[in-house]
């Protein structure tokens, strides 16, 4: 008799017919003989609408208040679940955030969740009930309504998984798994049947949005074994595990790109000690978020260019911040270029095998894609080129590495 | 400085625009130097699409669960009208009724506010801070969310205003206030400066719907000063107080009428002890509210006739169970009608004149309005007609009791 945590997302939330369908998903895990607790996301659209009515109230919304009012989405979607479950014969009952409670530092709208008590629900589960726990919210020490920010319900799952020491948290979504690469690109492109915590992360941040990143890190730190799988589908789902339990371990997990990104070169910037802070200081306390950086090599004319991407939607914002540090960094020209993208393969394999960035920058090459830029991270090289070149470089990568499946896979959506 | 309890209802909350008016309309009372305290209903709608989700979910809803799905419409409103008064620069926080708390019964979506404990907002007041209460919400023992039931936001206002020992609850509503009778039959209607908690609840009870019958009567045990105005108009409202308060006591109060009645008509039913409740009993265990009630003299025959009135809606399911409970009444016929109408006067002054019943029998005679059925109470004269009679009824009478204003009124709505 395991200890399951079921978590589902809006798409699975939208409207009491899928809720029913959900309570019948759960049921079948309740008739296996596991002992569940079900975290559950607003119903799709709820949250937009709610986050709209703060907006119209107030631009500036106290988040306190804000967090009341969103956190009213999941309430809803938690009583829902727990009527369609009792009205399949599975006995049910919602635990709100203030209930439990789910203890959350006070940072309103972006809370994190400090401690979780379990002793009621894990004496309802002992009495076979099923716990219903809507995801994003908490309490905070005040006494007053907290969200963990967008995204949050995987967090909450992890972390009520963790807490109850689960055997395995289930994350239902509207993908059925994580795939070597996007399958509207590649359409060979193979469902994995595991991936690390690490490799998730790595996807996850170049793009792949199957899980919020949160979730994977508190993952990893707790050692809660994730699955990734569908509401729609009765397919295995993906398993998301530590690197130890990853047995046959492949060489990449799977090819990642990332469309949002604008590149910046700073030309003509004095080679002198301390100008990189100049650069990325003003830029930082902009809150912008900046990936790949790039220092040309001196070439003996006491000036150097350096090259870095930030999210395209804070291009403008960063022009303008270096525009104004620019007496300070006495740079020559900047040369902004929305027109492109990053592509990477993410493994953990790659650790033990050299050869892995030679192989991509060969496969690229042989293609005459030009690359504009290279980072690498311990299980990650990733390569910053033209965008109009992205879908045949995902393609190339994805065979270079051996990735390609059988035959087209059926899946609809997303790395 | 006064202590002031104001309520919205759900047509003055019913979206942002809506929400920042009574914003504004509480920062006036601020701004005046009183004390407020604000309760909401949820946005108009709101509540029916939650309670959709519930029965969509489960016909037979774990009342416990439907509470919890149900509230989230007043925290909504809550937490955007204290976002909204922030942003009209008047310090607020929303008090959910959990947090406050308000104790309730556990008798879910149909719970009785027990106790309130204010000592958290009044010291909130203490500092200058607005309270934003949300209405029909609250918190059994066990410590689940409890609802009290539909339009439990009035009751909720009057409560507080209780519990603070406050000076006014000031009820805000769509119509202006509490007219001598409803002002689409009657142009000249007048709206009443003031009226008794009892003339309220008569009035309610026959079709007025201003205020919640359960808010009026605990206005009543609790002596909190009512006041009805609109949300939408400055115009001064109508005040409900006891009636030591109600100095210039008008004979009459109001005319009031109701079409959602329907007759029946037991014929030769046997005379004899105990018959009245074989009729009665069965009713009252299928939940059928029986009002009027006549039973004709017998004649010498050892039968008699006896007539009473039902709520339309239950018209079916009363001749059903009469015609079951035939062979223990013994009754030889049934007559339904559907076709009548109750039209009522109600004041607290005929406790202490004679004749108004006279008046009314007179008035409508002249008319040639035939009476079905009569009944009396302290404060009230209650006759049962033909529907198609009733507008003239109401007529003949608010101008037999002297009740016609001098021009024709301009509220829109409602006795």
């Amino acid at each position: 008799m395991a200890l399951i945590v079921m978590k589902f997302g809006g798409t699975s939330m939208a409207g009491t017919e899928r809720i029913r369908a959900v309570a019948a998903r759960v049921k079948r895990a309740v008739d296996a003989g596991d002992r569940v607790a079900v975290v559950v996301s607003a119903m799709a659209g709820e949250t937009d609408r709610l986050v709209n009515f703060c907006r119209e109230a107030s631009p500036l919304a106290d988040p306190r208040e804000y967090d009341v009012v969103v956190a009213a989405g999941e309430q809803i979607t938690a009583g829902l679940l727990a009527i369609a479950l009792q009205a399949a014969g599975v006995p049910a009952r919602s635990w709100l955030g203030w209930q439990l409670p789910v203890r959350t530092s006070d940072a309103h709208s972006v809370a994190r969740i400090e401690a979780i008590d379990t002793a009621g629900i894990l004496a309802a589960m002992d009495r076979g009930e099923v716990a219903v726990v809507p995801g994003f919210q908490g309490l905070a020490d005040s006494g007053r309504v907290t969200t963990l920010g967008r995204g949050g319900s995987d967090t909450s799952a992890v972390a009520l998984a963790a807490a109850l020491k689960a055997d395995r948290c289930d994350i239902y979504t509207d993908v059925d798994g994580v795939y070597t690469t996007d399958p509207r690109i590649v359409p060979r492109a193979r469902k994995l049947a595991r991936i690390t915590y690490e490799e998730m992360l790595e996807l996850a941040s170049v793009g792949a949005k199957v899980l919020q990143t949160r979730s994977v890190e508190l993952a990893m730190k707790e050692a809660v074994r994730l699955q990734v799988l569908s509401s729609f589908s009765d397919a295995p789902g993906t398993l998301v595990v530590g690197e130890d339990e990853e047995m046959e371990r492949e060489l990449i997990a799977g090819v990642a790109y990332d469309k949002n990104e604008a590149k910046v070169t700073l030309v003509g910037v004095p080679d002198k000690p301390g100008v990189v802070a100049m650069i990325f200081g003003p830029l930082a306390d902009a809150n912008i978020n900046v990936d790949m950086i790039v220092q040309n090599i001196d070439k003996g004319e006491g000036t150097t260019d350096v090259t870095f991407t930030v999210p395209r939607a804070q291009l403008p914002l960063s022009l303008d911040v270096l525009d104004k540090a620019r007496a300070g960094i006495g740079y020559a020209r900047i040369i902004p270029d929305a027109n492109v993208a990053k592509v990477s393969v993410v493994g953990v394999g790659m650790k033990s095998h050299a050869g892995v960035a030679a192989t991509m920058f060969r496969a690229l090459a042989d293609r005459g894609i030009n690359i504009q830029a290279i980072t690498t991270s311990e299980i990650k090289v990733s390569v910053l080129i033209a965008q109009e070149y992205v879908e045949l470089a995902v393609r190339v990568l994805h065979t270079a590495y051996g990735l390609d499946g059988e035959a087209p896979a059926e899946a609809e959506d997303v790395l």
